[in-house]
């Protein structure tokens, strides 16, 4: 292992401990009632998954010389609408999963109804994080950070991907309308995740923000390429949720569209346009370099 | 009907009138991709019920002088909150449910799964409104005003109570306990509506807000027990909903705990809280006063 590799999984795992302090915070405790409720948003965010999103968030405030203090908030409200959706999409009208990040899904443990409202109230506590915090030094940036993130996260962001995935389903998509998808689905909110941590900081000229912005493009489409490569590929011991399940579901994904050696190809030339896409901004953003590669070289 | 009550007609149909146009307008257009999705949202906000939250928008916003191009949009974010809040509330795995304003409900015009959706992106659009357009002089009393919202729909506002109704059902519940219950699922968004609508105008006094709050609360409740009143004492045809169905799920309700003679005194008690409270702002609480009356004396 290379130092500077070292490095950054030292910084990655002060980011997610971190990130587990702030919203194990900032949910509601488990005994104010609705307590069932509180248990149900706490499960389904505490404890879970890699934390790309919050990654994300602190990479890019790197960039603008945000503070942590700041960042902590901003990938903590990405991260709840990640766990929402989460939820939600587990449920039996949607994938019907019973595993996820190696623990039953929250609807299984919970209930429907419970895992249905901790999702809407998880989405809820998402906004109010953004408005009740000062994240940005001018409040008018600040309102545009809570609309980057609900537009990330509605109709025309991850939940019309949801939609588009839904009605995909069972039927074969070509590489341009898997990539409408998973710009909506999965992209549109690590989008946000970039934006937000950037938002934190020092205000970036246009041309900055451009790169961020492309870089944010590549590594979100990166992101999923990779996952379609790993739920063909690896077992669900490693992933901790249901391994095959797109294939058997029949779901289009990079892999029946394109193969996955070519899937491969197309994970590693995304991460070269990442890469290239923020090399100008030199040593701000070496957190957003190396996080490229873990999102693309990851094996879970 | 006396001359006020003419005029009072007329500002309803005006502000609901307004009201459909505006949601027309800021909804994403049927044919915009994922177009099923888009038609859902439509279809569970669109020509519906009384929008007595917009109402109560306009009509506090009337006592801080605000702009009725101001009060449409914050209107609009919460009559949105309240209409994912129905879609979700109607499905399967909540309340079960097929009709609603007198229509089949999203899920059995669309299925579980876009229904589920849709009342997600409502949720996310509600508060995207509420941070791209100016509604504050002040962008600071702006983020107040997603805190408002957000705070009001979670699990400490209208989803805690959902939580609390699920749990109730079944169960019999005295009149403290239901009221708690209440105050939440119902009372928390329209306080919002009445917070939001001053909010958009000049910015009032700690005594005038507190006067305000002291109306939404009492308004809040009172329309609670008015429907739990009609629920057992109206028909389906009158109400556009399933009538009868609180006692068929077992769901407590105030003519359970009280009897339905108690409940009507207790509507009419608490319309003579909210005017109370509002009698000191003068004329400039005119339709707050008829809306008080509109909500307890209403028959659908």
């Amino acid at each position: 292992m290379k130092a500077t590799e070292t490095d950054f999984q030292a910084w990655m795992g002060h980011v997610q401990a971190r990130m587990e302090a702030a919203l194990s915070r900032l949910l509601p405790q488990a005994q104010v009632a609705p307590a069932r409720l509180h248990a149900a948003m706490r499960y389904a965010t505490l404890e879970g998954g890699k934390r790309v999103r919050p990654l994300l968030v602190f990479a890019a405030g790197e960039v603008a010389g945000a503070a942590a203090a700041r960042l902590e908030i901003a990938a903590a409200a990405v991260e709840l609408i990640h766990a929402y959706s989460l939820a939600h999409d587990d449920l039996p009208c949607m994938d019907d999963d019973v595993l996820r990040r190696g623990k039953p899904t929250v609807h299984v443990e919970y209930g429907e109804a419970t895992a249905l409202l901790a999702g809407d109230a998880l989405q809820s506590l998402a906004f109010q994080l953004l408005a009740e915090h000062r994240l940005a030094d001018d409040p008018h940036a600040q309102l545009e950070m809570v609309k980057t993130l609900a537009a990330a996260a509605g109709s025309r962001g991850m939940a019309g991907g949801q939609q588009i995935d839904l009605e995909a389903t069972g039927t074969s998509l070509g590489v341009p309308a898997l990539e409408f998808m998973h710009i909506h689905k999965t992209g549109a909110l690590i989008r946000a995740a970039v934006l937000l941590g950037s938002a934190c900081g020092n205000s970036l000229g246009e041309a900055e923000k451009a790169k961020l912005d492309r870089y944010a493009k590549a590594v979100g489409l990166a992101f999923q390429v990779v996952d379609d490569i790993l739920d063909c590929d690896a077992s669900t011991a490693t992933l901790g949720k249901t391994a095959g399940k797109d294939a058997r579901q029949g779901k289009p994904t990079y892999v029946s569209a394109m193969g996955i050696a070519r899937a491969r190809e197309m994970a590693e030339s995304l991460r070269g346009q990442a890469l290239a896409a923020v090399q100008g901004l030199g040593g701000r953003a070496g957190r957003l370099v190396s996080l490229a590669d873990f999102i693309v070289l990851r094996k879970f």
